[in-house]
């Protein structure tokens, strides 16, 4: 009896030393996100997905993300405050959505003939993009990252063709936040309808225009059968979706699982990136096949010099307001003017040579 | 005595299987990566690094990734062979290098009229390019990941316009591989000079013009201090570097391993891209203000138009050679005509908006 006690004790005690150097090295770590979209969102929710199963993949199972879809959480805009908060660890969503809360936040998605994905992701990146973010998003507690980019958006479904800026007049569309207010400014009038409800306000008119994404999350609202002229883009050349982190949460993260989601992230940004040229593609083909209705369109020039002109004078009532707003226009600004230099002579070079030459 | 004997025995037993099993799970793996560039080349050389970094940071130092440059190995173009007898781990190169020895690896890299990078990497990673490229390197007992795209690359240095297909009737140029072969094709006499002789042989006449890669690796070889002529790009618009493991040292890894490689491989393939854009811009700006001699050119369209019917000719005898290269050519003819309408009305139109408007 003795024996047996004794060397229980010191079994486990050696068996604890050893427990908690494999508790430390095995611990798990649940983070729970909340997404804007809806379940089974495709291309966006595809990306947290797939965001979740490369962490767990990775980290052997340490890291677990337990995604929230709206239906769940029921607060498709309040990511910001509940992963502030810290009700969630992180949100999936767009940076955008909170202009109206902290005015700076509106530069992180996309801006009107703003950069293009490379290019935005240049900035991010290689540029200034990712310390002025965390400038804004620092003082709420939150560290912000790309989180997928739709590529160049569509300039939207009109019932009518745009033949001058008169044409704008009056005009109802859905088209929501900077842009419709740079289309405000042109003369027309943006609603903002669910997008459950926008393929009948079009069909009966309460609406004349509705801007979405592009072909493959247009496709299946169905706007190609009630509109024939789907227009280029302008408005959101790279429309880039968000991870949302509280810093409590990354904090508690061993280095190793830091680096982990990081990459995760990084990665799933890219990746949507490309599915989304996949998707776009593959439903622009079936419009193009089933809808021969439809044709592509671009605004005149003197409907987007006007845009522009409008754009530029709203940025600079933005700027004035707020000094880091100011800054970070500026940086936008400048690194644009240099990479769009070398793009025109690149990509868009290569492209216009294939457009003579097929 | 005896007490302590059965003690220590039982201890040690118990102490084995925590070790053990811990051990396992802090087994260090070291990998040995060959790159095909020399120490400190920038940009393809940032790339491994950077992989290497990341798989490290991931793994908390499970993985480590030792880079030897060509310096080292002494065998730039020798990556492909040394990986697959085992000698290195891993490589890091170009798959088209390998297409004098197994001809279908060509397709890898990037094709004369081909996708563009953002198009390529949905080839990949959305249509059936990585699936294509396993049944390619399979046999060698490799597998191949993309390794880092330089974007489009530019035509190249002329010190003589080209006004015409008679302008390069005998020009000596220095364009390697298969664009090398199409530019046979019309009349050009294509050369392969080292890079280190590339200036000397363009200043003193013996080649007349020069391909190399773009505005940031292009500017620290001086070409434009002795040509005026900077020409657009056709023959590699989004060349990808490569990945390359032996199938051996990844099946020795465990799955948590594997998918931290694999992830490190792709974020940081991607990140070459956005790296290029970033340090191409930065480096076209430099040229502009430093070296108003040079003019952008475009080839004329009657030379556009002879170089795509002589690269289509010589892909179908590639193709009558190989029923595997068949089938590779058509997936990316097939998956080409598919995206690039799209890219036609979503990046081009946006980019040729942009320019027309500012």
């Amino acid at each position: 009896m003795k024996i047996r006690s004794v060397l229980s004790a010191a079994v486990l005690a050696v068996a604890a030393t050893f427990a908690s150097t494999q508790a430390l090295a095995q611990d798990t770590y649940t983070l729970r996100l909340a997404e804007t979209w809806g379940p089974n969102f495709p291309i966006f929710g595809d990306t947290t997905k797939r965001f979740a199963k490369l962490a767990e993949e990775m980290s052997d199972g340490r890291l677990r993300i337990r995604i929230d879809s709206s239906n769940k959480h029921k607060a498709p805009f309040g990511i910001f405050d509940m992963v502030k908060a810290g009700q969630y660890d992180m949100g999936h969503s767009a940076s955008y959505y909170w202009k109206g809360k902290v005015p700076e936040t509106l530069f992180f998605t996309s801006m009107p003939f703003g950069m293009t994905a490379v290019e935005q992701y240049a900035w991010f990146y290689e540029g200034d993009g990712m310390k002025l973010m965390q400038e804004v998003y620092g003082p709420h507690n939150l560290l912000s990252f790309p989180g997928g980019n739709t590529g160049v958006q569509m300039g939207g479904w009109f019932r009518k063709e745009i033949k001058s800026l008169d044409d704008l007049q009056g005009l109802k569309m859905r088209i929501p936040g900077f842009a419709g207010e740079v289309f405000a400014k042109v003369g027309v009038s943006p609603t903002n309808i669910p997008p459950g409800e926008l393929y009948t306000a079009l069909e009966r008119n309460t609406i004349d225009a509705v801007e979405w994404v592009g072909p493959a999350l247009d496709l299946r609202l169905g706007f190609q059968q009630i509109a024939d002229y789907y227009y280029t883009g302008w408005h959101e050349p790279a429309t880039e979706l968000q991870f949302l982190i509280n810093k409590d949460s990354w904090n508690k993260l061993p280095k190793d699982l830091q680096a982990i989601l990081k990459t995760a992230m990084r990665v799933s940004a890219y990746d949507m990136l490309i599915q989304s040229q996949d998707a776009n593609a593959k439903a622009w083909a079936t419009i193009k096949e089933k809808y021969p209705n439809v044709q592509i369109k671009h605004f005149p020039d003197s409907v987007f010099k006007a845009m522009y002109k409008a754009n530029n004078e709203l940025l600079k009532e933005v700027a004035a307001k707020s000094d880091l707003a100011a800054k970070i226009i500026k940086s936008q600004e400048d690194y644009l003017k240099q990479t769009r230099a070398y793009t025109n002579i690149s990509e868009r070079a290569y492209l216009n040579t294939m457009a003579e030459v097929e």
